[in-house]
C-alpha cells in the first residue's frame, strides 16, 4: 500500500476533479507529442518506400511531404470544427456514434483502440532507436529499455493528468526547439546542390509500377497523421473555455507539424541521405548539420524522450475512449470510473499491458507495424469527417454549409486515402488491421447485448413480492468434530430452531466416535448419520437437502459448512475441496443458501 | 458425464472390492511387464556402455549378463521373503518406514515415485524405438504415439485393476512366447564362432579405465532390474492367499527374466552384434534369427505392446504407493481414497500427467533418462533389504537367522551395486535423482507438518463451549433496486428483526431514486446512505460493519451480500467483483459471517 502511494500519490477528491485542467501551452505538450514526434520516422519511411526502386524515384519525396503537408492541413481544419462542435470532447467514436449509428461508432472506436495500443509500441521503440543510433552500446538491451520506458508512463499517467503534463512539458519543447533550430542551420548553410534533381529529370516517363511505388511512400509518409485526432478527443482535459482553447492549440500543432516534416524531408532531399538500419535519418541529418557537436546529442536524446512520452497520448485518450465507450455498455465496466487520482487507472494499466506484450513479442523490432496503424488512423478520421458533415446538415445552424463543405473535403481526402493505403499496404499488414477491427467490433457489440440482457433479468419493474418464508431450516454437513464445527453449531443456534447436523458413514468405528463427541460438544444439535455405498460423500448430503426442501415448501433451507481456512496458498492444495464442490452445486438451487462459517488457522 | 462413464465405466460399490482380485495367471501379466520388458534395452545398454572402449570390451557382455542374472536371483529371494512377511503389502517404502524408520522411509518411498515416473517415461518410448525399428515411417511422430499410448494405459487403469489385467494378459505372454521361441531358434541355429572370443584373449591385462568401463556396463545391465519389486507392493492385489500367491508369481517372473535376459544376451554377443542409433538390439537379433520373417515382426509388435503396458506396472503401482504415504500424511489427502472404480484415480492421472509431460519436453528421446533410474531403484532395494533385517531380528520368530541371512545378503550386494551405478554414473545423470530425492523427502516431511498442525488446531479436545450469541444483526449492502435485492431481503426477514440495508451514494439523483424505489420494494427493512468522498465502495461499509459489531459485542453479525451468477464465466469479468473483495476481507473478521443470496440469470 505504501509503495501504490509512493508512485501513485495520496487519493484526491471528486470535487477537485475541474482544478487538474490543462493551459494551453501544457496541453500542446500532453495531447500533441504523438503527432509532433512522427517527423522522426515520417520521413524516413518515404524514404525506404522509394528505395525499393532503387534511388531512381528518391526525388518524388519533396512532392509527397508537401501532399502530406496539405493533407495535415485538411484534416486539422476539420477537426477544429468538430472541437467546436463537440465541446465535451468529440472523439471519432462519439461523433461517428451520433451521426452515423451504432456500427459505424464501433467500427470508428475499435480503429482508434488499435491504433492507441499500436502507437505506444511504435513511438517507444522508435524513440529506443533514435537512442541507440547516437549510443550503439545500449542496441543489445533495446526490449528492456522500452518495457522500462511504458512502466515510467504509466505510473506518470496513474499519478493523475496535471502531473503528466508537468512532467512532458519541458522535453516536448525541447525537442520542439532542436528541430526548428536543426532546419533553419540547414537552410542557411545551402549545401551542395541536390544529387536527385538530377535523376527527377532522367525520369520523365512514369511506369504502372513506379506510380504503385510512389503511392505506397506517400501511404508511408501518412504515418505522420497520427495523433492530429488525439485534440478532439481531451477537449475536457483543457480549462475552459475548453473548445476555445483546445481548437487554438490543434492550430499551433497543426503549424509545427507541417513546418517540421516539410523541413526535415527537405533537408534530407538536400543532403541525399539514403536510410540505414543502424541510424535514423533524423540523426544523419541532424549529425550532419550540427557536425556531430553537443547539439546532434540534444537532438537525439530529446527524440528519445519526445517519443517516448509520445506514447503519453495514448496514455491520455486510450483510458478516455475506453471509458465513453463503457458507459454505453460496450466495454466492461470496469473501465467507466476514475480512479484514487481521479484518472481512468484500469485502462492506463491494461493499455501498458498490451504494449508491453507487443515489444516483447517482437523483440523490440516493431518497424513492422508503422504501416499497421495508418489504416486505423485513415478509417477512424474518415468516419469522424462523415459524421460532421451528417452533424450539419441536421442542424442547419449559422454557417452551416460553409461547415459542411469543409468537412465534406476533408472526408473525401482521408477516405481517397484510407483507399491508397489499404491498396498499396494491404499485403505489409493491413489485413491484419482489417481481421482485427471487425473482431473488436464483434466482442463489443457480444459485451453490449449482455450488459442490456443483465439490467432486463435484473429490473424490479412490475415484480411481484413474494410472501415471507413460513420456515427455517439450518443443515450443517460435519466430516468430524473439530473447532470449526464447533463455530458452525454456535452460529447455526442462532439462525433457527430447526438445525441438524449430518455426517456421511465411512466406518463403523470412526461413526461411533463421532456420535460419542456430538454428546459432548453438540449443543443439543441433532446429529444425522448417512449411508453411502458407493463411497461418494456429496450425494447423501444433496440428496438429505432435497428431502428438507420438500418437507416445508414454503420455507428456505440454510446449509452450513464449518471450513478453516489456511494460512498459506498451497495448504489448500493439501485438502479435500468438499466444501468447494458443494458450495458450488448449491449455488443453483432454488430456496437454499449456503454459508461458510470459516476458522482461521495460524500456521 | 457420458463420456466418463463410457470410458470408464460404472462406478463399482465399496463391498466389491476383494471380487476384484488377480489371479496367478493375471497378476504375471499385470506386475511383470516392466521387469519382463527391459530384456528389450538391458542388453542394448550393457553394449552401448562397452562399445565406449571400441570393440576390444565386447567379450565382457556374457559375464556382465551372468552377474545380473545372479544380482535378479539374490533380489528376488529377498522379496519372496518380503511378501510373506508383509501380506498386506509390503513395498519398500512401508519395509523401511517400518524397521528402519521415518527418513528412510521416506527416502525410499521418494526413490519409488521418481523411478515409476522414470519407468513410465522410458518404457513408453522405447516401446515407440522397438516399433519404429520395423516401421522406419512412424519416426518422426514418435511423441504424439508415446503421449496417445500412455493416454490409453491411463484409460485403461481408470477403468479398474481386473479390467486392466485383461487387456495385458494376453500381448504380455505373447511377447515371452516370442522371446523364449527366439532364443530357442537362435541356440539351435548354432551360427558362426563368436567373434568376440577373440578380443577377449587379445586383452589378458586390464587397464584401470577399462575396469571402469566394465563396472558402468554393469550399471548400466542393472536397468534390467526395475519391476521386481513391483510384485511386493501389490500383494493385495491377488485373490487370497495373497502371500503365497504373490510369492509363486515371483518366482515365475525371477526364471522368465533371468533366462530371457541370459538368452538375449548370449545371441548378441554370439551374433557380433554392435548397436546402432536406427534399430534396437532386440530388433537386430530378431531379424537374425527369423530372417526378417513375419515372426521378426510379430515380436517388434509384442516387444512395443510390452514396454507401452510395462509402463502399466507403474500405473498399478505408483497410486498405490502414493495413498500409502498419503494414508501416513507424507502427501495430500486426495491421493488416499479410491475412486469410482476402486481405483486411486488421482495417482493416475498425476503420474501420466508427469510423464507425458517428460516425453513432450524430451521430444520423444528418453535414452538419457535410462540410467537415472538405476540410482533409484537400487536405493530403495537396499532400504527395503535392511529393512527386513530389522525386522527378522526384532521378531527373531521360525528361521529367523536364516532369513536374516538371506536379506543381509541381499542388502549387501544391492548396496554395493548402489555404489558403483551411484560413482560411474553420476556424471551422466545420477546426480539429478540425488538432488531430486532430498526434494522430495524434504516436500514429504513439510506436507506431514502442515496436517499435523492443523489436527492440532482444529482437535476440540479441552474446548471451553462458548456462550450462545445473545444478538444477531443482518446488514444487507445494495448497490441499486434489483431483482437479487428482492432475494436478499426476503432471505434476511427469516433470519432476524434486526434487518438493515446499506447503499453508498454516488450521487444525489441516484440516492433519491433508489430511495423511492426502496419505500415500494424493501418490505419494511430500513435503509442507510453512506457518503463516501473519496469514491470508495468498500471503506464505508466495512466502517458500518465494525459499529454494528461493537455495538452488540456478544452477538455476531451476518453480511447478506446480493449477487446474481452469469450464465457464462466470461460474464463474471464484465461486472465489478466489489462483493468478491468484501467476501474476501470478511473472511478473516471474528464475529461476522457472509452470505451471497445468489440470482440466477437465464442468458
Amino acid at each position: 500500500m505504501w509503495i501504490k502511494k509512493f508512485l501513485i500519490g495520496r487519493p484526491i477528491p471528486t470535487d477537485r476533479e475541474k482544478y487538474e485542467r490543462l493551459s494551453k501551452v501544457m496541453g500542446l505538450a500532453v495531447f500533441s507529442s504523438d503527432a509532433l514526434s512522427s517527423v522522426a520516422y515520417g520521413t524516413e519511411e518515404i524514404l525506404l518506400a522509394l528505395l525499393l526502386a532503387g534511388t531512381s524515384l528518391l526525388s518524388f519525396t519533396m512532392p509527397i511531404a508537401i501532399c502530406i503537408a496539405i493533407l495535415i492541413s485538411i484534416v486539422s481544419i476539420s477537426y477544429f470544427q468538430t472541437i467546436h462542435a463537440y465541446p465535451s470532447g468529440g472523439g471519432s467514436y462519439i461523433v461517428a456514434k451520433e451521426n452515423l449509428g451504432i456500427y459505424p461508432g464501433l467500427i470508428a472506436g475499435a480503429s482508434l483502440m488499435i491504433d492507441y495500443v499500436l502507437t505506444v509500441a511504435v513511438s517507444v521503440t522508435a524513440g529506443i532507436a533514435a537512442l541507440t543510433s547516437a549510443f550503439p552500446l545500449l542496441f543489445e538491451h533495446k526490449v528492456a529499455l522500452g518495457v522500462a520506458a511504458i512502466v515510467l508512463i504509466m505510473i506518470a499517467n496513474l499519478r493523475g493528468i496535471r502531473d503528466a503534463g508537468k512532467i512532458f512539458t519541458f522535453p516536448t519543447y525541447l525537442f520542439m526547439g532542436c528541430v526548428v533550430l536543426m532546419i533553419f542551420v540547414g537552410l542557411l548553410k545551402g549545401g551542395g546542390s541536390s544529387p536527385q534533381t538530377t535523376h527527377a529529370t532522367q525520369n520523365a516517363t512514369l511506369s504502372f509500377v513506379s506510380l504503385f511505388i510512389i503511392l505506397r511512400a506517400f501511404a508511408s509518409g501518412c504515418a505522420t497523421l497520427t495523433g492530429i485526432e488525439a485534440m478532439s478527443n481531451g477537449v475536457r482535459a483543457f480549462k475552459p473555455p475548453e473548445s476555445r482553447n483546445a481548437g487554438i492549440t490543434l492550430i499551433w500543432l497543426a503549424i509545427l507539424l507541417g513546418v517540421m516534416f516539410m523541413g526535415i524531408s527537405f533537408l534530407a532531399s538536400r543532403y541525399g541521405i539514403i536510410p540505414t538500419s543502424n541510424e535514423t535519418v533524423l540523426s544523419k541529418i541532424a549529425r550532419i548539420t550540427f557536425a556531430g557537436g553537443p547539439l546532434y546529442y540534444l537532438t537525439q536524446i530529446t527524440t528519445t524522450i519526445v517519443l517516448i512520452i509520445a506514447a503519453n497520448t495514448s496514455f491520455a485518450d486510450f483510458p478516455r475512449l475506453a471509458s465513453n465507450m463503457a458507459n454505453d455498455r460496450f466495454l466492461p465496466r470496469q473501465l467507466r470510473s476514475l480512479g484514487d487520482r481521479l484518472v481512468y487507472s484500469n485502462g492506463i494499466i491494461i493499455l501498458g499491458t498490451i504494449a508491453s506484450a507487443l515489444i516483447i513479442s517482437f523483440g523490440g523490432y516493431t518497424h513492422a507495424l508503422i504501416p499497421l496503424y495508418a489504416v486505423g488512423v485513415f478509417l477512424s478520421f474518415t468516419l469522424s469527417q462523415a459524421g460532421m458533415v451528417r452533424h450539419w446538415w441536421r442542424l442547419r445552424g449559422d454557417r452551416w454549409a460553409r461547415s459542411m463543405i469543409i468537412n465534406a473535403l476533408g472526408a473525401l481526402t482521408t477516405a481517397v486515402v484510407l483507399i491508397v493505403i489499404t491498396v498499396t499496404k494491404f499485403k505489409s499488414g493491413a489485413w491484419i488491421v482489417l481481421l482485427a477491427i471487425p473482431s473488436v467490433v464483434y466482442v463489443s457489440k457480444k459485451i453490449h447485448e449482455h450488459y442490456l440482457s443483465t439490467g432486463d433479468q435484473l429490473a424490479v419493474n412490475g415484480a411481484v413480492l413474494e410472501p415471507d418464508f413460513t420456515h427455517h431450516s439450518v443443515i450443517i454437513p460435519v466430516s468430524g468434530m473439530q473447532k470449526a464445527v464447533l463455530g458452525a453449531i454456535q452460529y447455526a443456534k442462532v439462525l433457527s430452531n430447526d438445525v441438524t447436523a449430518i455426517y456421511v458413514a465411512s466406518d463403523p468405528q470412526k461413526t461411533a466416535f463421532i456420535k460419542k463427541e456430538w454428546e459432548k460438544y453438540g449443543r443439543g444439535v441433532k446429529l444425522y448419520v448417512l449411508e453411502s455405498p458407493y463411497r461418494s460423500i456429496l450425494d447423501p448430503i444433496i440428496k438429505y437437502i432435497d428431502d428438507t426442501r420438500e418437507k416445508h415448501p414454503d420455507g428456505v433451507v440454510t446449509v452450513i459448512l464449518p471450513e478453516f481456512v489456511p494460512s498459506k496458498w498451497w495448504h489448500y492444495l493439501l485438502h479435500n475441496q468438499t466444501a468447494l464442490l458443494l458450495k458450488g452445486y448449491l449455488l443453483f438451487k432454488k430456496g437454499v443458501v449456503s454459508t461458510s462459517v470459516p476458522l482461521k488457522l495460524k500456521e
